[in-house]
């Protein structure tokens, strides 16, 4: 990437601030818009970012490269009422957990626009939010992943690479919007659904002086942006409902040895869950 | 506790070994026993024990305490076939994670000899097995649950309340082995049910690439020794079942809130889980 690159982040929380904390560090030219103008104070007063504002169209304008850092929802009705202040040429992407249900609708709001729409997804986080815990350190051990569609141009995706490189994460995929989508819905999203089931099905505080390691492993996500996350999981529904059956079948495999004392079939369902959960173990793939 | 005490640790696996190398640290007289001449070697020469023998009456009618580290139905076996041997006035426990069928038994074993069985739990562990990788660490972060009944005095409570605190164990509690049951269904067997479920639910390795620390800190507790866990499920079948059902009405609201596009009930569930879990970011009582 050029060091002359301009970059705009819009919406300065805990991911837009981490790029723009990551950037910057690097040398990069930074930019922000947010409705917080106290999160625009702090970032400039850290050296996260050169210049920002609430809204100023001259930002946009003269950037390169724009990362929403939004809620998807609220990026998409961002770029339906300022996409006339993008620059020709300008690359625009996102960090939204959800795709399919985003992508078609910026890039088709964009699409007589000379600019381009491709979507990506750092899988990273905290439980904090806000740009005071922005860092690069969590982009590290972390998933970038990139879902284009048949607008995309191989330049756009070549960049992201080279961006997610240089921010360093450990492993750039590539995937389909559908893919990405019905991968999350497993991996993240059913995940989340199980801390907070796991949370709510049992409503005894004493319950703290008796947790061990793995209840606590267990629910840590059960503490929850609800706002963000009914969003994700609506724009998202189907995969999850399915993600959720597939993941109830399972584990009523597991009751139902249990109920029938099939103590030979409950040591083959642990020993196939030992055996999966090595895979995750190895050292990641760069 | 008396430094002129001699412990005899029957079952020198990771958590008999623990409590080896604790008591011995802390200058106690502790010896073992252990079917594998190998961990027996090992532990002499790592200073874990003074003494120990694959089998060796001496040594169990010379141990003014016993502490079992074997599996539970395997260790009433034990006590079934050697309860001769035990020096009278003995105290004798266990390091079981299920109670209620294991107490009743052992003390029903016992109750015609000069000997005092009183159960305790300490809720510690690592995914590793064996001596070698004996330590205490682990037990500073830790409950210990002392789990008596009608047939226990007030002296054997007292002292394994003060062997706990000499072991530096965060929290000591009291409970009737009903009570440990059901909290430790759904504590602890519950989230190894999902776990492992969860795990088992999805068959495609390729996702390595794609999990973030939320996916594997869920499945942690996925790799399980399947020999161990299948005896402590079937031990306290009735509340895992319980707490699975539990659970599974639990996931079904959330399903429910997706299915039927109930926004306000799913930030409801949200708010609620992050609510319960910051109680279990509390620092933790003494």
């Amino acid at each position: 990437m050029n060091k002359d690159t301009r970059f705009l982040i819009i919406g300065l929380g805990l991911m837009g601030g981490s790029y723009a904390y990551a950037l910057s560090k690097r040398g990069y030219h930074v930019s922000a818009i947010d409705i917080n103008s106290d999160a625009i104070s702090y970032a400039k007063k850290h050296d996260i970012i050169e210049e920002g504002a609430v809204f100023d169209e001259s930002l946009i304008r003269h950037a390169d490269v724009v990362f929403f850092g939004l809620y998807p929802n609220t990026m998409v009705e961002w770029i339906q009422a300022k996409r006339q202040h993008f620059k020709k040429g300008c690359l625009i992407s996102d960090v939204s957990g959800v795709k399919c249900s985003i992508v078609e609708r910026c890039q088709a709001l964009l699409k007589t626009d000379p600019v381009e729409f491709i979507a990506s997804h750092p899988m990273a986080g905290k439980e904090v939010s806000g740009v005071a815990y922005a860092n690069d350190d969590m982009f590290r051990q972390a998933n970038f992943i990139i879902t284009p569609t048949d607008a995309n141009t191989p330049e756009a995706i070549s960049f992201l690479k080279k961006f997610a490189q240089e921010l360093e994460f450990a492993n750039i995929s590539i995937l389909t919007p559908q893919k990405h989508d019905e991968m999350i819905g497993y991996v993240s999203q059913l995940t989340h659904a199980i801390a907070i089931s796991l949370m709510n099905a049992n409503d005894n505080p004493d319950l703290v002086k008796y947790t061990g390691d793995s209840f606590r492993d267990l629910t840590r996500i059960a503490k929850i942006n609800e706002n963000l996350w009914t969003e994700l999981f609506f724009l998202n529904k189907q995969n999850l409902i399915q993600e959720i059956e597939d993941f109830e079948n399972a584990l009523n495999t597991v009751k139902q040895t249990l109920v029938h004392e099939d103590g030979e079939q409950l040591k083959e369902l642990m020993i196939r869950s030992t055996k999966r959960r090595k895979y995750f173990d190895k050292p990641k793939q760069s």
